[in-house]
């Protein structure tokens, strides 16, 4: 009989309470898929006391997270503690020098320092398993980094933030404004008090970074991530997207060009026939194109302690196992400097939504200026406000909306277009523009 | 430097050209990805003339599959010959019992003597890997065996079969029969001459038999697997199903009962809101519902020599880098026997098609019947035809169809309501019977 694995856990918020119930509840149905027993030695969090409805009894309590790392009764270190830098990182740091694995569901560490602590785990022979990371229970990571061994790779992207898909969700179906439906978010403790790093666009980056390195074999680089959020986006953008056909989702996106490797966040407009439009709520959904083969969808919770959890164990019973993979699918050593596409080189169709002055000629001036730059229109649309005036009510001549969905072309190109038309002082406001993402 | 893995190659049709292909185009990447080169030392095919597109130069030549499982040269053998008896089954036992490794797309063999195969690779150390045995490029088997060790399924369903899925969207796009989507799909190469393994179901549960295992942990029952094929959908069952909110899918379905486990192909009803009922044409979906999260869902090509092989080489990859994991995620001697959950007491809502007379207290003697059974009815439609008079057409009393959708309620209970109902002689006909499956 192999000897146990020994689990040592930092952190006992939501998700580390119910893996640390998983590994009680599900013991056995674990030692018989690793061919050893799972056994929580030691844990750590910051308050002793809190109550957690788990039992931690014959379990030691480590003083922090350091020590937990340093502990030697402990083989395979779970990090829950999250954040990009201390505590998390010297635990981890510690634990994969001394030989042991670590497993941790800490997206933003990973995101910035995953290479070094990869390199770490590669040199000392453990593991570095990050499933949980990204997409939560959607088995992605272990997808991409051992599941398309020798399929090359030409797009990823998907659905990352289930608090930016319930907004937007929410907004469509009800036509409610952005501010409503985060507040109601937030209510439901879907959002954040401070909302940012979600609907900037930040958490989709992080994750968005990680899975550009497993897929395309390149350095992990956050930095190179093009980031838009979603707070400006308008109910009626919602109802314009739907009456073309499309819906708009928050998308993080990685892809091959001949100008290098795109790796961008911002709302997106997809196709309401793509697998990927029809995942609503704080559902998450990742679709990777592969070469020669049609797109894999993978869809399913991307948060919530359970979920969490469930790839957490995953993790722990692969290293129980004794699976033993390069945490980025490859030697870091071999991985690729990432060669950035510029966004401004960006290609694909647009959508466009301005308030022009309801005089003639406007909507040529518009056109001329998109022709100008070799922009083809796939539909221009001008709506007289039914209702409210928009002009009117705010005193000014009166203002009519115009919508435009463009065919593919360069996203300069674009902004020399919209900053000619402001020149041409025929619109009031900023225009809104909306990239399109054909599947 | 590691050794690089020695492959045999049995069976060199579409998925195996590809797969010599890869290995050879990817080589690199493989490489990398696995700490250790990948090489096809020998294959094997029926005929060594044939013009494959690709370079065997280099490579041995076995005379016949055996041969090949017993080269001493041969690290893993590769089966792609397919079919649940001979030549495979005694190349893969050689193999393994030899310590091979072995990889296979042969979801019939492994339906079959699956349990004894996996017994072979656990006592002598090998791996048997068969990812492309079921949902092609969708990483399905990885996803039960390793994504998900710690999370109790309650039920794992899905879209197994791209010919008949291709068939039922096609009916139901373009309002067609059975018959002539079936000659399209025949001229398309989705379906064979004799397209009877397909549509009739028994392709579907083999597979279904393959993840049933895999989930709860039971041995794998292919004739514990009730079947039901397609070829009896009218249009007209597919425009009932639109209008109330449905599509018609052919369904593998295995979940936990109290009764034991169900495990039943047959065309199925899902909600139009379903991520299962979006998935058109030739694509496969398969949806796992664990414990405690939301379900999870996986989408992608299902069959073609691409697809197909880019899951071998997942395999190929795992075996190179020396993951060893049992066969069906558990040690066949720990694998449960099923408990075959009885059909008759399967219990869901159903969909109920009959031709009645159109004379008064019809509809009330059929609705009496249901309710004798205390079946609770959801909707009764009672249509007067347009158009075509089925009845007068055919020289007998007016008809005129019958929509029912039921509650819950039990197989049993809709078999006995509708023998009475034949028995009352308001009916002509079979009636048209379809289970729903709620997400």
């Amino acid at each position: 009989m192999v000897a146990p694995l020994k689990v040592g856990i930092a952190g006992l918020g939501t998700v580390g309470a119910e893996v640390v119930r998983l590994i009680e509840s599900e013991g056995r149905t674990l030692a018989e898929r690793c061919g050893r027993a799972v056994q929580v030695v030691a844990v750590t969090a910051r308050s002793k006391a809190k109550k957690r409805g788990v039992d931690l009894g014959g379990i030691a309590w480590a003083k922090d997270p350091l020590r937990l790392a340093n502990d030697p009764n402990v083989d395979c270190l779970v990090e829950l503690i999250g954040g990009a830098g201390e505590p998390a990182l010297s635990a981890i740091e510690t634990a994969l020098k001394s030989g042991k694995s670590v497993v941790t569901a800490n997206k933003a560490l990973i995101a910035k320092h995953g290479l070094r602590l990869a390199a770490a785990a590669e040199k000392h022979g453990g593991a570095l398993n990050f499933e949980a990371a990204v997409g939560g229970a959607i088995p992605i990571v272990k997808t991409l980094r051992e599941g398309l061994a020798a399929t090359g790779i030409n797009r990823v992207y998907g659905i990352l933030n289930g608090t930016c898909n319930y907004i937007l969700t929410r907004m469509e179906q009800e036509g409610l404004s952005f501010a409503e439906c985060l507040k109601d978010a937030q209510r439901l403790g879907y959002a954040e008090a401070d909302p940012s790093f979600d609907v900037d666009g930040d958490d989709t980056a992080q994750k968005l970074a990680i899975l550009a390195s497993l897929a395309f074999g390149t350095k992990v680089a956050q930095g190179a991530v093009y980031v838009e959020g979603i707070s400006s986006i308008a109910p009626e953008d919602l109802r314009a997207a739907s009456e073309l056909g499309y819906r708009v989702k928050l998308l993080g996106v990685a892809m091959r060009t001949v100008k290098g490797i795109e790796q961008r966040v911002h709302p997106t407009m997809v196709p309401k026939s793509s697998s990927i439009a029809q995942v609503m709520g704080v559902t998450n959904a990742v679709t990777i194109d592969g070469e020669g083969i049609a797109p894999i969808t993978l869809v399913g919770p991307g948060a919530g302690g359970a979920a969490t959890a469930s790839a957490v164990l995953a993790d722990i019973a692969d290293v129980a196992r004794g699976v033993r993979i390069t945490p980025f699918g490859r030697p870091v050593e071999r991985l690729k400097a990432t060669e950035k596409a510029p966004m401004e080189r960006h290609e694909g169709g647009y959508y466009i939504r301005l308030m022009a002055r309801d005089l003639p000629g406007t909507a040529a001036t518009i056109a001329n200026r998109l022709a100008e730059q070799k922009i083809s229109i796939e539909s221009i649309v001008q709506r007289h406000p039914n209702g409210v005036d928009a002009g009117r009510s705010a005193g000014k001549a009166s203002q009519v909306p115009v919508l435009l969905i463009t065919y593919a072309t360069h996203e300069d190109a674009v902004h020399r277009a919209l900053q000619a038309v402001q020149r041409d002082k025929v619109i009031s406001g900023r225009p809104q523009v909306i990239r399109i993402e054909k599947n």
